[in-house]
């Protein structure tokens, strides 16, 4: 998915939603360039956003440093259907041939959650 | 803590640890300029390590945009261990005074994780 986010609030963080529920972290170096990336990602976005069972997903990303994803599902059995789906797995498969340098995932099930905001 | 990351590999993400662990996803949007911001995250940076169960962070900040800080727990003991340091709540209290517009904390349990680095 894109570095970029989506949510009920186009500047904000995701907002916390009802445990429990599952988020996975995708941690990633980028190789150099775009190689097809932002079209596959925003693609992937619209994808992602058909699934019953997915609540949100943001991004941030340091230039030329670290990116998080945060993706966030009502079950595990979302998760799954997500990984399933064709088109996505292709775009995995060319992430680790053109556009990732390393990458890490760490998939949680979420027991509490709470979100801030200044009055 | 602060918007840098931590870790074995000075440039990528953190490595998967094994599961169980904790993990807790802090999603913010700053206000303007420092406000002590940085040398109180240098500050919970040194702090946190002290910390037996503590496994790593990272953090991830989209200029002007989204920041993204992911830590990394043994166990849910230790979390609590950490939210119950003094110094660590005044700084949560500042960040609420000074350095956040809004943020949201995810606390989930890791069930699976898994690396990728390109050969």
């Amino acid at each position: 998915m894109s570095d970029h986010r989506h949510g009920n609030s186009p500047a904000g963080p995701l907002p916390a939603f009802e445990p429990p529920y599952q988020m996975v972290v995708f941690t990633s170096t980028r190789t150099e360039g775009d190689r097809g990336y932002g079209a596959t990602a925003d693609r992937m976005d619209e994808l992602v956003k058909e699934l019953p069972g997915y609540l949100g997903h943001e991004s941030a990303r340091t230039p030329g440093g670290l990116g998080i994803t945060v993706s966030y599902f009502r079950d595990a059995a979302a998760i799954e259907e997500w990984r399933s789906v064709g088109e996505h797995r292709g775009a995995q498969k060319q992430g680790r041939a053109d556009w990732y340098e390393e990458y890490t995932v760490h998939v949680g099930e979420v027991v509490r959650s709470h979100g801030w905001k200044r009055d």
